[in-house]
């Protein structure tokens, strides 16, 4: 059956990213050591196409991430850039070059309104500008029966949990403390989840939990 | 060697108390669930003077928190009672009753002065008032080699973080989405941690992590 799932690596703070996102630093000051459990693994490394790297617990968090993912989900500030209308000299892609890591259908939520992007590799961005549930619906249609990734960044997926949208959480949670940034858990108050495991690997816990409906 | 510690349950968004806490509930809105773990724990019933109850991977947790305890330190609002100068009619005691599970010297941080208070089973609340590092040397004193337990509130372990005054930090994160409340981690930005284990209980995950000095 189809879910729809979000894995994100939180701070201990909770934080999703840090303060001051910016070109240089998509993911904030010091948001980038959210991943450092990710960089040493061969399961990371092979997604970005280097050789070599680690096998540990986290291998398979890293699998399952990315494993029967029909469909992504994601914000404006994440799919990144700029903010306002979409410029053309020349256009944004992505962050992630010609062949993003995604080989999947991946709509991007935004107000202004865009043709889509096929990159190479399978992924194609498709700009949605009526909202969350009608991006639901483009992904579902796009996945058939795999899952459905909301990828970020923080509003996005706080839209998507107050909705009662979401099925699956899974969070990484590092031992960091950011102190500022995007928090991934707000306006989600009352939420009810069931803890279905935890795994413990080198700095990190990784958590999956069940939205009870 | 004589460790500082603390171990708390939170929320999967961060707060060790819900809002709105009185003396109906101490913890505030919901936030008593977040002790849910442990109620139904031998362990913990045996610690309030109840039989029967379960053992499951959480017993380790409540047995490793009790263990090795010489002194603890906590805040005003976690003693109780009602903000402002002490009242002695009657004289506020403390939530736990004539016996209260600390059964080792407690100190109470407040602005206002108060002689020393016996309780029985050997729970003795001293007040300090002037400070936490002054708090910290008289439970050091007391506590011999074993380790110091910070017991909350939230303000009062902020302080101690920020002070670089903790070693180890036991966090127990409950499948809850409180929303408001008393967070744990504010204004503890830049501190560095290390995760010591992670351990996956029903319904709880408690993490441990040692702060790098």
């Amino acid at each position: 059956m189809t879910k729809v799932r979000f894995n994100l690596a939180i701070s201990l703070d909770g934080y999703l990213a840090g303060p001051n996102q910016s070109l240089e630093n998509p993911l904030g000051i010091g948001g980038l050591q959210l991943h450092d459990w990710a960089f040493p693994l061969a399961a990371f490394r092979q997604m970005h196409g280097l050789e070599g790297g680690e096998v540990n617990p986290s291998t398979q968090i890293i699998e399952e991430s990315t494993a029967n993912v029909g469909a992504v989900i994601m914000g404006r500030n994440m799919f990144g850039g700029y903010p306002g209308p979409w410029r053309d000299d020349p256009p944004w892609t992505g962050w992630w070059g010609d062949n993003p890591p995604y080989h999947v259908p991946v709509f991007v939520l935004t107000h202004h309104p865009r043709p889509p992007l096929a990159m190479q590799g399978g992924t194609t961005f498709t700009f949605i500008t009526d909202g969350i549930e009608p991006a639901l619906a483009a992904a579902r249609a796009a996945a058939g029966n795999r899952d459905i990734v909301v990828a970020g960044g923080a509003q996005v997926v706080q839209q998507y949990l107050a909705a009662g949208l979401i099925d699956e959480v899974n969070v990484s949670v590092v031992p960091l403390l950011l102190g500022a940034g995007d928090r991934l858990f707000e306006h989600t108050a009352g939420l009810r989840l069931e803890q279905v495991r935890a795994i413990a690997a080198p700095g990190v816990t990784h958590i999956r939990y069940r939205v009870i409906k």
